[in-house]
């Protein structure tokens, strides 16, 4: 059992490292902005294309997407950290390599660079809310095989979305949160084991949560809103997007602090709930936050989401659990897959009301080919609500698929829980 | 009880939402430098105007200051945390409504950017110093109302003095550090109930606080230095005040290990000590860091602040709360209050050395209105001096009005400690 | 006891405020790019002088460079990260006067700039690193005479490699790693009292390790890749180094994973072990770092140094300790002084089959002698080779030297390792 985790690891660290030896390279220093698909090929693009992209700018956005990761990380307790950064190392690799197949392969190489390795924690977030809901229940060899087919779905599902359908989704509202949530779910759904007793939920117990959930919180706040934005950065725009998220995390704490009192006995409101609110609140800016222009609007959608995990934990998991026969461990349909479903929803709101006034020249930064002419703002609005369907079918799909794979005969006899007991 | 906080949270984030919805609006993209007030209309503001402020520069400023505020907020051990998060949720909402009517207000519109962001950062980080002081023995609603008041007349306050006044307090040793912690001090003063047990000082006590207190110190070390420079960034200029903070905090921190083994009998030094040197040696640097042109200066400067603390909490807090029937829970006075007094006597005096040969061009950040000559050297030092005794005065009334509105019959009942249980 | 501890620092400060205020200034604004040694002054000097850095680069610089030294310091466990920071608070400000004196003394005093902070940083990590293998064998008193030492040392063999022979070393994989770990297990070895009762190895015991592990190795993902670039830094460039530190993180952490499951009994992976592979993996691309230009070769090179920390560990630290008689606390040797060895090798390796068509006009950047024809790719070769026995030895002498200072009388008496105790 102990010898599989090891065997797994070489295979998967040695087929990296040969498809990275046949295939990836740094891109030319000075990139010419090009473009392998015409749809994709958008504002942003030539923007950083023409501009020459500073060199501190561009590690700024790597420090801002793993600082983003890493706060993400400190989420799943003091015993599952270990798993977790072994999903983020393996991950990032992996995503590399499938991303820049799709996004940047020329002449017979990947070209990377460090806005690669940015769209690659992406994936790798995405493939870490996926392992939240069944965190326990699966060995570390399992979540290994999960985070592999996790990633693969992921980058099919983002390139479809954001490259294909030209669907502004900058934050990850659908394809990070909502795929993440609602793939983890299928995966625990097929993992059930009727006959095994019931594993007592772990979320937020440990040793020291509270200390891990105040380190995440901060974590959060300093580099969430600035992630959300490193992909639509521009030199002359006002930050709006992060301001946005800042304003709904606000809010969505202050929220949290209204429901708790009132579901549950204890007045003391633990960090982890904090946390929660604060990631509910940061997913449902994902889609609107750069769509959203004014304050208010941010506050009032923080407020709702802020209002989900409270209430998710206190009707929807027991429902969930007993009903459906899904257990979700860290609650990730309560903190990401509701409010990413929100967050979507608002999404497709705002692009229907995008007009020229109300965005100015910013509509070619959030809606490009609006702007340009080549589509219309219907168009627009109805390929951001198809995102939803599209992205959750290929979740569940994906889901039931993996759930399969991992139960397969070889991988599930270790018993699981003991990896968290540290 | 449990539905007085409820409540009084909805109240506030209800009125918050309506009043930002009336008023609030993000600015325009590049905003063309409009000055409300005269004196404000300094050279910063001129530079930021005239140069395009670049994006990541806007939002390396809001990383900035919320790591600041993360870092500040971990000071208050692993059971206030919850409770700190409420505040600085709350008062950044606050304060970005207030600041806004002061400096951004036009055509009945608050036009706001990051900077309102970042400037209302400092507002969240006053109430939480006031907060400080009265940890534990105010309910969560009591400190709520805390905070609407503190960072009411924190901005009324701060509004006056760098405004109207003119004074030059960058890192606020007068605006966040003296005015928060005297505040706070005067609240707990009239909260002083004399019948009740005395309550053991709850200061660096608690499951981990030296776990709390290392990765504060961390976040203090790492983001305090820039933060107190983003309102004098100047494209050309070498960071002195970034230098200079470090300096202080080294040479306080030094202080602290020469003082601690004389007074204290155990030989180990407990991290929240060097938290606390830490955060005097930052304090002080407020006012004068971007005065002193020589790193030595900076240096002395955090060795006499890094001395007021371990003195402070040996002979002073037991003074003041024998004599002066004032618990100070977290020893705000010791931490921010005396070294914040220092750092404004200090700048004073360098206010008085300041002259065009010392400072050269620099003259113009620190001291615009005496570099363009609309004001003598000896009038800045006045006022510069009159900035100390102001803010007392104004901390003092209005901290024991927030002390009689926080002993109101509807509000006290709760018992306090339990809050801080977990 | 208690007191020899207050006065030495009493006097160290005292002596460092006078030696600040006789020589040390803050450097010129833009300052116009001087150089005292005529090797030194290569393209990264000019290139700095003469694009005028701007005032955000330099202080994210100093941003960066404190993340770094922080997510070190906290390797070294809760109690021990008081006497960690007095180390550091220290170590920066002799650092600053060493360096100056050798890298920026002209007319009599030294002109210092955000970049000393930076350069000083390095000091103070060697220092944490030496410390590292005594931690809980001395008292305070001797680890700041071991830290005084240390960084003179330090600076010694840093301006030697760096300055007079131009060796190519940004990360500091000889400079700092493999001369902190050298010079640390040296002055271990001379401290070895065959009396005293074998005292039990405290690396990764103690209260909350795994908080501060994972703290850590969050703080060593987020800042360090950054860090090793600060010196490299060019506007145009891509950020190669940054990007390949990242990939050699997360090999090395693979590797960690594949190995100890194999060597121990546990199949929990704790931690630390974790922070251990994140560390070997940044330390070997100190030196290779910027001269590899693919990222399969970050990889391969962050696989090995992973494998290094878990065999170390379990083979060579007990023989260390049993037949060298070299105890080593916190495995530094493992840690950084093997990595630092192979990434030593690795930079030489590179260095002879760097050629100008592999690099482009990166050659400038890597090595700017090489590129301005002042000196063959050989010669370069031969110079890369001679760093690290250069670094030994002086780690040697210098470590045996140290030792027998802290051996004297008046400073051993004090037990040491009831400073870890809390």
């Amino acid at each position: 059992s102990r010898l599989r985790l090891s065997g797994l690891c070489f295979l998967l660290q040695t087929l990296t490292i040969l498809l990275f030896a046949a295939f990836v390279r740094f891109g030319p220093d000075s990139s010419p902005g090009l473009c392998s698909q015409p749809l994709n090929c958008s504002q942003r693009n030539q923007d950083s294309g023409s501009q020459h992209p500073r060199f501190r700018d561009v590690y700024l956005q790597t420090l801002l997407g793993f600082g983003f990761l890493m706060a993400f990380l400190s989420r799943y307790g003091p015993g599952s950290v270990a798993i977790s950064i072994l999903v983020v190392a393996f991950a990032i690799q992996w995503a590399v390599l499938l991303q820049g197949f799709l996004h940047q392969f020329w002449n017979g190489k990947i070209h990377m660079g460090a806005q690669s390795m940015v769209r690659a924690d992406s994936g790798a977030a995405a493939a870490l809310i996926s392992t939240g809901a069944v965190l326990g229940r699966v060995n570390p060899a399992q979540t290994l095989l999960l985070t592999l087919l996790g990633v693969t779905l992921f980058t099919l599902n983002e390139y479809t979305l954001l490259s294909l359908l030209g669907v502004s989704d900058s934050g990850g509202s659908v394809t990070v949160h909502t795929f993440g949530a609602y793939f983890g779910l299928m995966v625990s759904r097929t993992l059930h084991q009727p006959h095994r007793e019931q594993w007592e939920e772990q979320q937020g117990t440990g040793q020291q949560p509270d200390v891990f959930a105040a380190v995440g919180t901060l974590c959060l706040w300093i580099f969430w809103p600035s992630f959300t934005s490193t992909t639509t950065a521009h030199s002359s725009a006002e930050p709006w997007v992060v301001l946005n998220t800042y304003f709904s995390m606000a809010a969505s704490t202050m929220a949290t602090f209204i429901l708790s009192p009132l579901l549950y006995e204890e007045s003391t409101l633990r960090m982890v709930q904090i946390q929660d609110a604060t990631v509910a609140g940061a997913a449902v800016m994902g889609m609107a936050g750069e769509m959203l222009v004014t304050p208010f609007g941010a506050l009032i959608a923080g407020f709702l989401a802020g209002l989900i995990p409270p209430l998710g934990f206190r009707f929807l998991t027991p429902f969930l659990r007993s009903r459906l026969k899904i257990q979700d461990t860290c609650g990730v349909h309560n903190v990401h897959g509701l409010p990413g479903v929100l967050g979507a929803l608002l999404g497709t709101l705002l692009a229907a009301l995008a007009t020229a006034d109300a965005y100015g020249g910013r509509l070619e930064l959030v809606f490009p080919l609006v702007a340009r002419g080549s589509r219309t703002r219907t168009e627009q609005t109805l390929l951001q609500l198809s995102a939803l369907p599209l992205s959750l079918l290929l979740a569940a799909l994906g889901g039931c698929l993996t759930g399969v794979v991992l139960r397969m005969k070889g991988l599930r006899s270790a018993p699981a829980n003991r990896y968290l007991q540290n």
